[in-house]
């Protein structure tokens, strides 16, 4: 099993429309994805610290996948599709990054 | 319940000792934290990807608590014990944020 985090950077400027990533775009990535090795998804919304400063990454989703493998042919298969939807919602653009889980 | 995001940035000069991260320091971290309305917690290990990249991040780990109350509380009972064994890992300082959880 391996976790993929997808960090979307919050600016004064960006942009995020969070119904659409929530009820179309995490649909789109279940539809695509779950037959293919996506094992489930957790969507974070990053919210002011007790001291209220701006968090960092307005989201923050990881994506766990049966294996690295599964997760290269599921992005070959469907990665355009979904990465291409991104613009629908946001103005940035994510950081990837691949991750064992250690516990 | 809120999910407290730390993520501990990965350079090229950087160190981190992971077998202290898992053994001591989250053991520490449970050991205070546990009774006080941690729920849980999730370590992810950053790998290269698919491409040969780095990750941006050394580790990214994910703690559950049940409220932002009780991370407050719980940050000024242990937050200094906590935050002062983060030297004894690595050289770097995490970014912390709070998040709700939207899935």
């Amino acid at each position: 099993m391996i976790a993929i985090s997808v960090l979307y950077p919050k600016t004064a400027t960006s942009k995020f429309d969070m119904g659409y990533y929530r009820d179309r775009h995490m649909k789109l990535v279940d539809e695509k994805w779950l037959d293919m090795g996506l094992r489930g998804s957790r969507v974070m919304h990053g919210v002011p610290g007790p001291d209220g400063g701006a968090p960092t990454y307005e989201v923050i989703t990881v994506l766990e996948f049966e294996s690295m493998d599964a997760f290269g042919k599921a992005a070959e298969a469907h990665g355009a599709e979904i990465m291409g939807d991104i613009a629908n919602f946001t103005d940035v653009s994510p950081i990837l990054q691949f991750n064992e889980i250690v516990a």
